[in-house]
């Protein structure tokens, strides 16, 4: 619809996850109308961040050195280790504040209608890592879903024969939402996981 | 939240209209973990666009020439002007395929909240072309909001003494609309501008 370039910015944008045609009308018109906004620095970004990132070498998450900050905080308790789908997943618990100790990233969740078994998740590194025996709880934190729930089950199933503990993310209602629109599946687990109220 | 770079990414994307925190960060992941993606023809486009786009001498179309392809083309009726409020807007006329006149983007529109006065837009232009008189008539495509109407009715007041058609686009019920979901002020400017219908 429009002339050369900007059609062009317009397409490439189009290209990214969640950027409709709108939206990427309405970002390379800001781009070309706002002159307080300097397009430079995220062309520079796009040409670096790959070459810059990389995973590390113990947990699989996103770093710039060889070993991630988490792997190498001495402040980290070695003797849980949280298993997640993705490095994005590391950060949403991290903003929780309730976990000390160390992660691993499976990349991805068994899932064969994708084509993904064990054998494409990073789970011989995670089994490597469990050799060492200061490690004595595992924690899936997999997603809620068909096969984050599957990823998790086979993993207990690996894991609980090595003498570990392991434990599963609790399901249940989320914070602040309304009891009346919880799904069944949801209020189903809220109910089966109750924990006892104590007297004070 | 996450390490240099791959901060950095996400906070420009952050930066572009219409894209919140969680967006960003599921493209910046996309760039960094999608191979079959290269983020160098976005970086190379982000460049160059702005070097690259212009505005139309004539109407304020964004183009790469000195003259925008309609103000080019020898097949447009030239007296009708169009006026619009942003080059956006010229696109989306030109999809209805009923327009076959030339356009004028006033680059905004009146709205003293936002210190934007008749000086701000591209108005001495347009009467600078209005001298020309193969124009006979003048479509006032300003948006139906409070800043849109005011605009077409200073822009109006200014040219009807001129002794040209002015005419403004209909409002009433959007195609493939509900009756019942339309706000009232919608339905009365639909019932106001009803048009009579001819025995077949």
């Amino acid at each position: 619809m429009y002339e050369g370039v900007l059609q062009e910015l317009i397409d490439e944008f189009g290209r990214l996850p969640g950027i409709g045609p709108k939206s990427a009308q309405r970002i390379a018109f800001h781009i070309i109308q706002t002159e307080s906004y300097d397009p430079s620095k995220l062309a520079e970004l796009l040409n670096t961040v790959r070459a810059s990132v990389s995973f590390c070498s113990v947990c699989g998450n996103i770093t710039q050195d060889p070993e991630c900050t988490i792997c190498r905080d001495p402040r980290r308790r070695r003797d849980q280790i949280c298993v997640v789908e993705e490095a994005k997943d590391i950060v949403a618990l991290e903003r929780t504040r309730e976990f000390s100790g160390l992660y691993h990233v499976l990349g991805g969740a068994i899932s064969p209608i994708d084509g993904i078994g064990p054998d494409q998740l990073r789970i011989a590194p995670l089994l490597e890592r469990l050799r060492d025996t200061t490690v004595t709880e595992i924690i899936l934190a997999t997603d809620p879903n068909v096969e984050g729930e599957a990823t998790a089950t086979y993993l207990a199933r690996l894991i609980q024969p090595l003498g570990l503990t392991v434990s599963r993310l609790a399901s249940g209602l989320p914070v602040g939402g309304d009891l009346e629109y919880a799904d069944e599946i949801t209020l189903g687990r809220a109910l089966e996981g109750r924990t006892r109220v104590t007297p004070a």
